[in-house]
């Protein structure tokens, strides 16, 4: 493995390398063995030194033109490119997830890079507005007020496990981060460390190559949860980034609110993504259906975290068939392996501790008990007990979802209004359905980010209209988006300039409009010049 | 007064009467003496009732259209004129303020709603974004994506004291979360119940007259902080707005972040507004600039949140002459009497506790000692004074201000660097001095919300780009402004539709573009329809 002996195994500060702390290994989820090299935790003078070098990095980075910015997200995406094998290769054996997914994930993450650098090469996502002044008005004059987003400061980005490159190192967090002009610190999830590394280092030649600050870059090691800690306590860090658990996204939401001067923390916490079968659909799709939602609850093993793990059926005629023909195949199904042993561990216990009808099981797992392989379920469970159980209504991650039988359109309704919030929902209906159930739209609207029909929630398109997102638990804040474009604006905060002549402006807001961006001016969006 | 006689003094619960729990008077700051009637505080079951109502309002109130919302926000900016000479009389009596400011503040709040009403109007600030769908992209197909903003659902709103009108009941807050297409509850403060009581009738009367569910509006009394908490903690409040006190913003903060559904809390608490005086400004102005540092600092007694409580001037030869004359303004300024006799106390305490030179001190406050009046004060020290002692950069609230001396350009940058989140900064600068001082402008834009050059901060502007807001302390939320169109977004989330047929689609989101608002369509902003 080359990994070992062309880089050093530690975290990234800056250009420099970090300390030896405590040491750990990545894991074969598949194998359950232990992967070459050893990983070194970060120290406290290691956070303390990329905290300095990202708070004196801000004020130059903060204000690299957008034409500039691009540039360096776009140099992030070629150097991951061109370690794309080594990035695939060593992925696989630390997730176990299949080469052609890690390929596409490398796709993914270098357009998502590219989206953003086209967005701050363009401009116009910064809103500029301006006011113009009126000197004549009564009884007083009025100001010239020009407003702007701009970056916040270092962002605290915590690489999450289930996509080792797209929400990872070089993910959608560094990225929007990155591209609204903050600094950013990545703690890497310990379950992919030589990825992480690789990826790393990828941003970190990106840095070097455009003669950019080296605090602008940072990455701490740590299999435990102390360095993320500090990280977040840190003074220097302005906002938390973080896809992951409950647990683990509640923990770091408080510790943010906590700080003497409390700090934005989004965490994306995961969801049961409900759908929503509607009579009609199951009458015309049922086929099509089962085999489209096997296909979602066991993508990715089931560790998407908009896997759909509860479904909505009608009782009618044509619903037997359609649970025979899912369970077929979810029967069908081959063993998967999960992110890690851990993961495994608590999936078989939660599915085990499902207190309602087991009704197909896929290919059991074979090999080592060391591995993190599993077997897919499938549930069935009556409205009765869905609303006597809340649990039902409970992520469990890995591939298993439970169906709920409904009697009748009240009984969807009171489901839906007692969800809480969600990353998604779904609704399988034909068409001419829609009207009848726009009581049922209109309630899910108020419960999740995005709203799917006839599709599956997996699978999470990045661009300008993207909200991955959705209210409390789902997320720690239900107002914004981590996915497309408008993930920009979590990084961001508005500033205004008063009576301020060009010269002394942003070019975003001389009244020349240099740039060309589309502005705000006086009420309207345009590209031209203000007074 | 007409109060007594028409208007129940009770809390208004939707088109209900609040219960009368415990009693307790306005006073008039001028004399210190009870004012008719007494008013009652809210009880458990009146919070639980407006929380209920303002709950099932909510998907009616927030499917309202753009033009809907539009015609209520105007209806109640008329209610409030048709009552305004009663609000004027009895706030005059409640809060001090002259009937002039308060004359200006019911054009504010009015004009204010407005201009919100102009935004839901025009409906381009819903930021309505499609991504077209591609069936042919390979290797998958791309779906349609559209999203836009939607309300977060019932708001709690606490008026603040300063400016019974334009930050209270049907201030900013409210304006701006009913605009988004959230139901209001507000917390009504307990210095101007009988304002409160006016403006909570205006606003009742046009949620009826506009045939809206009646729990889009409530408004509870409390001298007390019980309400106000548990108001914070109900499960149906969505956010929370609130003007006044670093101690009572932190705690309602510490409130929302605690709560089981944690949820956005923008406190805004206040600031010291530093003016930083450059070498030029004072040579060419010091005459207009102490005139207007006197105005600014002694406006509304001292009790604007945009006060500017620091001033950083330049030690060279006008600065004896300058710091004379505006010790004379001051000298020369009457006594002025503050909202409150607590905050009178709170004012005479922090002065007194200052531990540098006073320099000048207003006319001294006659009458009854249980009034509320108080002389201004102007503060001198040196750069050390500040650098040993941050509490000089503590905003004491009334009519005080203090000029510290700076040796150097270095100086002033350290105390540019030191700073903590304010509201602005003040530039008095000569337009040939702005590059040299670019440095400068760069660490305050890092600090601020507003950046203000020759002019002063009192005064906010209510239009497109104002930002009023700042870096913790100033707001708990330095993203956001709290004054001007960008506030609606406070009160917003994203949701976006996937794969959605126009019938099913709100009409913003429409391929026909049938309210033809401004949308980003594929990355152009544009209001033609969509393929």
């Amino acid at each position: 493995m080359q990994l070992a002996t062309e880089l050093k195994p530690v975290s990234l500060i800056g250009f420099g390398d970090g300390a030896e702390g405590a040491a750990f290994t990545g894991m074969n989820p598949a194998t359950g063995s232990a992967l070459e090299p050893k990983f070194f935790s970060a120290t406290a003078d290691d956070l303390e030194r990329a905290a300095t070098l990202a708070q004196s990095a801000f004020p130059i980075y903060s204000n690299l033109s957008g034409k500039n910015k691009g540039a360096f997200l776009r140099r992030i995406a070629e150097a991951i490119e061109a370690a794309a094998p080594a990035i695939i290769q060593r992925a696989n054996l630390e997730t176990a997830l299949p080469e052609a997914r890690l390929q596409g994930e490398v796709g993914r993450t270098c357009n998502q890079l590219r989206l953003f650098a086209e967005l701050v090469e363009e401009g116009s996502w910064l809103d500029a507005r301006i006011d113009s002044a009126d000197p004549n008005r009564k009884p007083l004059p009025k100001p010239s007020i020009r407003s702007m987003h701009k970056p916040l400061g270092p962002i605290a980005v915590f690489g999450a496990s289930n996509f080792p490159l797209a929400f990872s190192v070089a993910g959608g967090d560094t990225a929007s981060a990155l591209a609204a002009g903050n600094p950013v610190i990545v703690k890497a999830h310990p379950a992919h460390p030589g990825t992480s590394l690789l990826v790393g280092h990828a941003i970190r030649e990106a840095v070097k190559s455009s003669g950019l600050p080296e605090g602008v870059f940072s990455m701490l090691f740590d299999n435990g949860v102390d360095v993320g800690v500090q990280l977040v306590k840190h003074p220097a860090i302005k906002a938390v980034a973080f896809t992951g658990s409950f647990a683990g996204g509640t923990a770091l939401m408080k510790l943010a609110a906590a700080r003497p001067e409390p700090i934005p923390c989004y965490s994306e916490m995961g969801s049961v993504n409900p759908v929503f079968v509607l009579p009609g659909a199951l009458n015309k799709r049922a086929s099509a259906m089962a085999a489209g939602l096997q296909g979602s609850f066991t993508l990715g093993a089931g560790q998407f975290c908009t896997k759909p793990g509860l479904v909505l059926v009608p009782q009618q005629d044509g619903t037997p068939a359609f649970m025979k023909e899912l369970s077929d195949k979810v029967s069908a199904t081959p063993s998967q392996t999960l992110l890690t042993k851990a993961i495994a561990d608590r999936y078989t216990l939660a599915v085990k501790g499902r207190d309602v009808t087991v009704l197909a099981e896929g290919a059991k797992a074979e090999g080592s008990p060391a591995s993190a392989t599993v077997q897919a379920s499938l549930f069935v469970a009556a409205y009765k007990d869905l609303a006597e159980n809340q649990d039902l209504a409970q992520e469990i991650f890995g591939p298993t979802t439970v169906v709920v039988g409904y009697q009748d359109r009240k009984q969807l309704l009171a489901v839906a209004e007692q969800l809480e919030g969600h990353l998604t929902a779904t609704l399988q209906a034909d068409e001419s359905e829609l009207a009848e159930y726009s009581d049922l739209i209109d309630i899910l609207t108020r419960k999740v980010g995005r709203l799917i029909l006839n599709a599956y929630p997996t699978g999470v398109e990045v661009c300008h209209a993207m909200v991955h997102g959705g209210p409390f638990p789902a997320t720690s804040d239900g107002r914004s988006t981590s996915v497309g474009t408008q993930a920009i604006y979590r990084f961001t905060r508005l500033v205004c300039y008063q009576s301020f002549p060009d010269a002394a402006l942003p070019d975003e807001l001389k009244s020349t409009n240099p740039l060309g961006i589309m502005r705000l001016v006086d009420g309207d969006r345009t590209r031209k010049p203000s007074a």
